[in-house]
């Protein structure tokens, strides 16, 4: 099996052609994402073995996200057929004072529907990183009960398990939120977040920052960071992803890394944004990358945010970057220019 | 209210552009259709008052569904809003030997949870004509329900009630819409069905026709709807529509009207297809407007085959046809010229 | 009939798609605007009963535009069909330092020869609210006394009237303006306009204020305002929309309101823009609903500034914003984050 | 100046994508077509040195257009600038029975208001072959002069006048009709028609000919020739274009042409139409340049057939064929074989 | 290794946007394809273990084709990489009598520059059954050689080999043809051909056939099969596919397979062309499918067949169509209808 | 023959659509651009007499390259025709921090193997101004011989001649480039540089700049300009683009003239970009033009620099601006305002 193993849900996302709002569409452009399959394609960019489980329904629409994944170099071995549908998810794009706003329509996926029965935990043999989001156990039940059967199997067998806490007000309850992800944290290694998700989450808050007016202050966030792991001890690194959104066309982007040594805190990027769905997932893949890889501190954190700053430039929710382009960034150029 | 309601589910279509299969699809184009609201447009470009009655959810998605139906000029005052999703249908076109395919994703929609208790039968006010197709009790059980309550109040009130048979064996059993369909079938005036259908209902066939090799036999039809009559003495008419499919690409088309007078079949028409989809829905409202203005016999299948012969030309569910141009049609010229 | 009555001509606009200038334009994106259509169109979407009248040519072309107003909820029973074409406009959108341009092809519309003859007054019955532009008289003589026609019988009813000035150097001459304009102001309760309109049609400025240059004079405009009231005492509110234009992809926007309480002074945007045709009615549209809904003074420009920041990032003349989303954002949420 | 030279209206061709209908259409496909244009841009592809004449307005959509003909090689330098708009036409496509619709939208068009004034007969310095159509004079009684004016100087120079008859019913009257071209076919030597349109100039017929039953009488088209060769002596040679509309997407296609010689008949295609739009175009292209590289009758007959059959397979107006690949065609392979 | 493997070259193929011609190409689609790529996608959606060897440059151009082969489910791994570039081939779709035109570009591709030494002959580990093209040997000596040396090596491990004759006028002359095949074909145990190509490569014709029109004589090509065995007794089946190319849009398209048991005829679609490229590659891979599963006789070449009508309604070179769908036509359904 | 000739390659360009990156193109847009013939459409657009000398295969490919060069009213009638392909490059379009990437599939271009023997210096008859770049002699070394062939000629009758330096990595070395560079730089008169060409080529720098952080230093580029007049006595104007690459998405943009009375910098500007490519040319061109028209110093850099301001808003590799629309920017209106 693969090295690393991704495990959530994947939906087919619907978005109008350009600007046009879902009340004008004619055409959808359809691509595939979800926070975890969006990591596991992000590291296959980078060169790394990675499998993603999730479940899907057996038919068309489910096969051609299956091809991407698997063009994409993903192991979809482990992926499990059944149930009735593909989570879909419309998303219509945002511009200046006007942000991007989705329609979630995965009630009855597939994936919502998974069981601690369907779970083969041979997909953990050789695995060596397990990633999951707060998305997961938000889906239904029983997704949180077959990610905490994972997890416990996953710690078991030593294996590093990073989480995305990933936050969504449309999914679940922030009382269900802390109850389920006080639960599941404890099997986490890496923890991934950002404000809002925390303060959302478990009310705990980065001091000195104002998301809406894009005042982020750094010390707030090394000492947020030291709450959580006085919450979960487990958690020997935490990220923080800093995203001051001037409006949705333009964000500043940066992030930060409070591990043993201490803070580290990345350059920050203006982005002019093509697409920033999946922008926390490729940062999450590239800190992934950077750990997995012997990168530490201001050099890791260095690495997944300069990663996640070319997500925001791709289309769709894929961070389609290589680590030579990654380093590119990350080591200096950001101009932009052209290579020829 | 309107002249003439339908009632029944739409859904959002989504089909590759082209003749790209799912397995190809990058981008979907995106309308919206279902029998009773196919039938419902046509009957507006044709200058009825008629209105459609369903339900959607609360969300963008749905409201572009509300904006097409009204730009088409439906009254879409009495649609319901609530549920959590609009069906979906996946629908990839066939072509030569390969026929179109369609992927249902309509579980769970707000139509499919409607209730009796939704039902205001204050839209059957002033209305003269019904209609629904067999689509729509197939959908769900509580749909079924809403449907016999609502052909029952229409029945007491006097509104001639038209039924499509429609089957659709990826919704429900040939026993359940058997059981179902007999019940529903006694309010009904106008039956609308083709071979297929009544077979797969009732186990009812048209002697001396074969569809897969498409031949066809008018004595055979005629007969077979005697004995729908006979099973259903309240049915006064009986059309079929007699699809003789050469290919996914080139269909002949005709149809049949059997009334107290007798068997009237119209002349056939071979059909280099645009778009199938909708096909049989505007047959259904060319035969409603027909018998709505007087026209009879012969008249009235001439007009509801020249109605659909155009559809098939129409890209999406809905015929965009004026009356003018059918009559026009029907009276002769299928020669297809230029006008100008 | 309906609450608010918009009068004036509606265009087809043929866009080349993304930023392709006519010269390159093997693709036209087709939709439909106009300064009273677009404020129309805005209102029916904040929830308002609104009714446009036009007058359209009987063919396709004129069929889709009424087919669109009316998806958008206008009342288009009131439409006058007849005449020989619809007017068009092509409209090359720009980008950074080459500026959006616009090529009329409107001689000779259905609108342009609308006759006093035409009009049937009872189109104000039940109306409240009347609303046109300074493009209307513009276009032709007979359309200017179509519009003196209809904006003394509203004064008689005592329906509120209000007039964007938009001058149009394309359509006629400052010395016909300002002839036509001072006959028509005395019927208008509500102004809006902008430095441009009054310097032109008046030769009226905000002193302090330099177009070209971006500085704008808040002083200079409120004494602006007294000039104008000064010249038609019957107007008892004028409203500004305060546009800097960085470049043809980032505007700065604001407006101020002037009424009896004082001067209004609206927060300022940077935007992006998708596309800013129409920018100014909605803002028209965002002032008549909150005058109409009980707001006043800073809270009315507040709406009105927030409504058309939005239609700057919405592709098309029309603004397809709801109270919802208008008032998310005109009380403090700008940040363009992703809802989800 | 040019060997060959033709004169007529050009406008820009709008028409949705694929098989939309206009009351679909969200995007228009944008070509450049007339009768004279569209024969010019052929002879050019055929290699002919070919000027084209018309007015056109001073703005980027006649730029455009100039640069499109000046692209396919046609002399575009004795084009005029003035006036206030170019002609438009919508035209949707048809399918099976459902026949293409042209909507004109050229009344006020630069070229309707040509003046004899406006005429160099300069541009017949080294002209050999004047084309028109029945278009030109229909346009506007002033384009009729101009044409006139043109004419008698052509034939005063001994260039010999070609005309294709073309009645067009959404522009002039039969008998206005009549009246004209009986004036202007005095100065045409080679003319090209169908049974429609000396049927709906001239009231002349091809007896035992049928054209919605699609049944052709070769000797009745023979006889009609001779009828038109008695009416206009200096009439040498007349070509009819046979079509057998057997619907709007498959139409039989052949030729015939009288002259001292006889009445030569050409093979019949078989077409699956791709655009026809332009088809009698490029047969009297190809007829035009058959005449004048000395193929004579049956010859020159498959030529212009051969060269017409291909243009029903490309889109736009133009015909986009080289000699050698009508030659190929006329001289046996039409298996439409891949080449490679 | 995979249980098939195929050799050869694979090109970007470049496709003006529905019927555009080159000359009016504003868009390209983008595919890939090559003979042995395309029988290799085809035998991976059968569900077989298949591989594809090639060569390709480092490059995006290259890593897009990877990613869609691997996306199919073809094994990748053993595809070379290095050289200058892909080689690609323009395609320009034909209509009714104007053929599709192909122009290849492909000199000094990183294909062509194979060498002997590049090859490792591992692939073979594990391999059953080796196909090639007749392409491959004319791409460049170097390529021929490499296959010439693979070939061997798979004969030695007693690997069954299948050859597409595939002459292409375009890359090499009859004779040297001749010469090439002549050696290669001593390795071939399956043989499929055309007409065409055993006529353009041996100099052997089908008796009573006239490829122009379209008369084919199933005894004609017996004898012809049985005069390749002569040649090569290493043949032990000859598969002929029998096209009649009523036009570029409709087909005649059945198939033949002589074997030790005689000659079996299949029956004969009539098919409306989608896209016509990689049809025989698909009749290959269905030939293929069906021998490797037991399937002999009127059996197999019935399942090539109908795997290839398919093919011919799909969009890109690839054949899409799964064992289920190839079955259910070959079995008897070819109507085309909807399914629902 | 023309006043202005320009001589190099013109390439097919290749680029997905939108923001799509290479491996994600499932369509490529298809214009044609490489320097020299960028400058020539630039000039033919501002009304120059202009040809282009280049060479082309004999295939559909370069027909449709040569008709788009054509239709922008640049003189073909030069261009030569003969070789394999046209040279490609696939250009894959940045944003913000990534930016753009070309890939040249260049080699074996019929441009790369003109010779001495195919110029006929009868191109230069009448001609007073040749342009070449860089690019040209990098392209192969026969091409570099056929410049300096042309070059020598032109010297030797008086032409006028500029030169872009424009360095191209992926086609030679530093090395090779300053060889050859010092060669031909002596037939010249204007320079167009900027800062990485001079290092690239000659590496000298502009003292007090530094690219990659956006700094530069006016006296360090005067300084250079001297250097490089030291170097080359004939060359009596430099002139250098001054691009600070705040992202691939926003560029400042300003120029520099040195020449005998000094050194003249131009206003900057900030520009949104649509497309880069083709925007150094587009200031070689603006130059040239101004330079041909008296236009000195201040004027002339002006003029250059807001012809390619507006470039890099424009699609494709040709600047489409009319003197007209380069004067209203150059005299200062910046703001991007819709013009109507």
């Amino acid at each position: 099996m693969a090295d690393v193993l991704t495990f959530g849900e994947i939906m087919l996302r619907l978005q109008p052609v350009g600007y046009k709002r879902i009340m004008q569409a004619e055409q959808y452009e359809a691509v595939y994402g979800g926070g975890e399959a969006n990591v596991a394609v992000s590291l296959a960019q980078m060169g790394e073995d990675v499998a993603f489980l999730t479940r899907l329904p057996d038919n068309a629409v489910a096969d051609k996200c299956v091809k991407e994944l698997r063009g994409w170099g993903v192991d979809t071995s482990c992926i499990l057929r059944g149930g009735n549908r593909m989570g879909i998810y419309f998303c219509e794009k945002g511009a200046g004072p006007r942000g991007s706003n989705v329609i979630y329509d995965r009630a009855g996926s597939s994936f919502s529907e998974i069981a601690v029965s369907d779970m083969d935990l041979s997909v953990l043999g050789g695995c060596k990183w397990l990633h999951f989001t707060g998305i997961t156990p938000a889906v239904s039940d029983s997704a949180a009960e077959a990610a905490e059967h994972l997890l416990k199997a996953a710690k078991d067998r030593g294996v590093t398990v990073s989480c995305d806490l990933n936050y969504r007000a449309k999914l679940w309850s922030r009382e269900k939120a802390c109850k389920v992800m006080t639960r599941l944290l404890k099997y986490v290694d890496v923890l991934i977040s950002n404000e809002e998700d925390c303060k959302d989450v478990f009310n705990l808050s980065a001091d000195g920052s104002n998301i809406l007016s894009g005042e982020l202050s750094a010390e707030g966030y090394a000492l947020l960071a030291r709450k959580m792991q006085a919450k979960f001890p487990n958690i020997s690194q935490v990220a923080f992803t800093l995203r001051e959104s001037l409006s949705a066309s333009v964000n500043n982007w940066s992030g930060m890394l409070v591990d043993k040594d201490g803070c580290h805190v990345s350059r920050k990027y203006t982005i002019n944004i093509v697409d920033r769905v999946g922008g926390g997932d490729s940062f999450g893949a590239g800190l992934i990358y950077a750990l997995r890889h012997g990168r530490r501190g201001e050099e890791a954190i260095s690495f997944a945010v300069a990663a996640s700053a070319i997500k925001h430039t791709i289309e769709g929710d894929f961070n389609i970057a290589s680590v030579a382009e990654i380093d590119k960034l990350s080591k200096g150029d950001g101009s932009g220019r052209v290579q020829r």
